[in-house]
């Protein structure tokens, strides 16, 4: 899996002429990358001298980031394997009608499926730069800069993850199912890059 | 070397309460990711049938990006190695005044060196923004998404290296130092932001 491989060795298949890892991969571990540093500040202030007012809410937080840190993570591998199905689907003979109806059916399935995997990435990393708000305000100070590169992760795999709903969300015939998850997403994305500028005045402020 | 171990060590680390690895070899991942994802539209772009009037350009793109990736790599590891140097500073004896004018004057020219790293990782950040304009206007339609994720990743690194620039240029004494590298990075950043949208929308016209 992705996530067993070295960092070195994951940016050269991603700068491979391969299909995965793609930008989908990338999306999924920048939201990561985002919920760890939120963590990170979280585990400076659990417990930290003068953080007693913010220990509870830190507690929290810690909880929260890494459920989105194994959610995000898991999706690594849910973008690479989802990719493959919607490959193999075209891939399907179409020589018979019979061929023909499985092979679109089987299409039409597999980019729904690829219409939720990012979907839930944009989800997860919206949650992410939620998260980043109360642990700017309250986190430790001498590592509250990691807050400001966490909502800046959180905001370039939320983006990113929309890219990947629009690129499969094109192919679908289901007209309530392509409204529905559209109408989700932009409820995903609203207000997440102005939040994103709050918390990185905020953390500006504190440094 | 961070580069070399798992994603999954890297994102456990940058979790945990350990300062390094933070926020600035998040920064240098994130910039090295959306340098190869423009290698990977460039890849997909080189000796494609039907982009034979790109080819060249994609050529030229696809090595400088791969020399953004390695600077970019580079710098995972050169953030840890200053962060080091700082707290080692600041570690120096200071009882004598000999001990404390050598221990001010390693705490200046570590923080120094640690201004520089991001500020390194901030230009080379811009130069993938910059970067992925031309590869979304001639690249592969078919990875192109790619192109946009790239320019996310490229934001968030630079943005995420200004961050740590502001850091440990407050408590620079030397003020012709400190003006320098403000100005320096103001240039850095000027127009990136109005740049960044410009190829998200073009990206997503194309998809």
């Amino acid at each position: 899996m992705i996530k067993d491989k070295s960092v070195q060795v994951f940016l050269d298949e991603l700068a491979s002429k391969a299909s995965t890892p793609g930008g989908g991969s990338a999306a999924a571990i920048i939201g990561a990358m985002g919920a760890a540093l939120i963590s990170m500040v979280a585990n400076f202030t659990v417990g930290k001298k003068g953080y007693e007012d913010a220990d509870a809410d830190a507690r929290d937080i810690l909880q929260h980031s890494e459920d989105l840190r194994d959610q995000l993570t898991g999706m690594i591998k849910a973008d690479v394997d989802v990719f493959n199905r919607v490959m193999a689907a075209y891939g399907m003979p179409k020589e018979t009608d019979e061929e023909k109806a499985a092979r679109s059916e089987e299409i039409q399935a597999a980019l729904k499926e690829a219409t939720d995997v990012p979907l839930a990435c944009a989800h997860a990393s919206a949650e992410v730069i939620k998260l980043c708000q109360p642990i700017a305000e309250k986190g430790n100070k001498n590592v509250i800069s990691d807050a400001g590169v966490a909502v800046l992760a959180g905001q370039a795999a939320l983006r990113s993850a929309a890219l990947n709903v629009y690129i499969n969300i094109g192919g679908i015939k289901d007209a309530a199912f392509r409204s529905d998850r559209q109408k989700q997403l932009e409820d995903i994305l609203a207000g997440m890059d102005a939040l994103t500028e709050d918390v990185y005045e905020l953390v500006k402020s504190k440094l």
